[in-house]
């Protein structure tokens, strides 16, 4: 019987699409009130390009909107985009029904984990911002296991929980890197139907619109 | 007749001491509430050391600290401490009479500017923070000028704005940097008794408990 939960962080607890929208069109918004000499359209267009050259983890998005579009005192205009962008990500909420749900888990003797691709510090971050860092009784975060969520990945998480497959459930939101890598590891799959990859056809054991489905999932296994 | 103002940003227009260390202090309340084993005493201490060692600019003071005690899953606490740390950065507020005295000095037809020592980015992030950023004309930042402030950057400062030292007033809290050098420079100089500076002795033209009696002084010019 299933002991162990483990969950991803990014659209499976949190609407992280969402936020990351919201925080790049917050941060062009500052822009603008300051004075930039720039209208939305050219700025989000401008943006959208460099986030697609340079990833969405380059950490200097701004500064080189501000060097493209030749600003004039880019200092101001990357301080007060990072400020809006910043202040928008640090004001993230779970998804309605998360922590209620994590709590009755708990209450059912279930152990919760987090198992989540990124930085670590990041990953904690996000877990002590949604205020629900406390359910969780272990964080395995890819930088710390040393490679991103694959079959492997999920190998390693069991060795270090001293955990049978068979005792562990995985939910998540991407069947990329949630569902077929968990799957291969022996591990009971959940799929969570949110974020820009809900569309995805999936191969998980059981699909959910939220996690408040998990206890009615469970009782089934 | 003074046209241009001059204005340092820490502890001149809001009170950076105090919020220094009430930031720092709410790091490690954050750790303790996450359920770090050390109390606030041995954290306290210990960050001390490494604020003497490494200055207060280290950009790792938390990690340092988590490695220094022999903290287990360090990422949990320092993302706790940068959390809390830098939402207690992020919501400086002015002191009490700055908005109001530079709107009246804008009305009153005075230039009003930034001389500051730091980064370009962290300098105009407290500008827009404490909500003042539209009051100043230009801002110049020692990073930007190529040199902190000494009476070089006064006169680099005056070159930029193709004025006479006799147009100038320069208000700050600190001899050492504000006063002197603009002194030297011959700008006329107003020194705000605030922050942790406030008890060394002035040779400034005029001192002054906060910026509100900058229009009298203004007068007797």
């Amino acid at each position: 019987m299933a002991k162990y939960i483990l969950f991803d962080i990014d659209d499976t607890l949190f609407p992280s699409t969402e936020f990351s929208a919201l925080a790049r069109k917050n941060a062009l918004t500052a822009m603008i009130r300051l004075g930039i000499d720039k209208d939305h359209e050219t700025l989000s267009s401008a943006l959208k390009s460099i986030i697609e050259e340079k990833g969405s983890n380059y950490p200097k998005h701004f500064d080189e909107l501000c060097a493209r579009l030749g600003v004039e005192m880019p200092a101001k205009y990357v301080a007060a985009a990072v400020a809006a962008y910043h202040d928008t990500k640090t004001s993230i909420q779970p998804f309605p029904k998360v922590p209620l749900t994590l709590l009755k888990l708990k209450e059912q003797g279930y152990g919760l984990f987090i198992a989540t691709n990124g930085t670590s510090i990041k990953q904690w971050d996000k877990l002590i911002r949604l205020g629900i860092v406390v359910y969780f009784d272990r964080v395995f975060v890819s930088e710390d296991i040393g490679r991103t969520k694959d079959e492997g990945f999920f190998r390693e998480v069991l060795k270090r929980l001293g955990a049978q497959a068979s005792d562990c459930i995985m939910v998540g939101d991407r069947e990329d890197i949630d569902i077929a890598p968990a799957k291969s590891a022996g591990i009971v799959t959940v799929r969570i139907l949110k974020g820009r990859y809900a569309d995805v056809p999936s191969k998980a054991d059981f699909v959910a619109k939220a996690i408040d489905e998990l206890p009615d999932i469970l009782q089934r296994l």
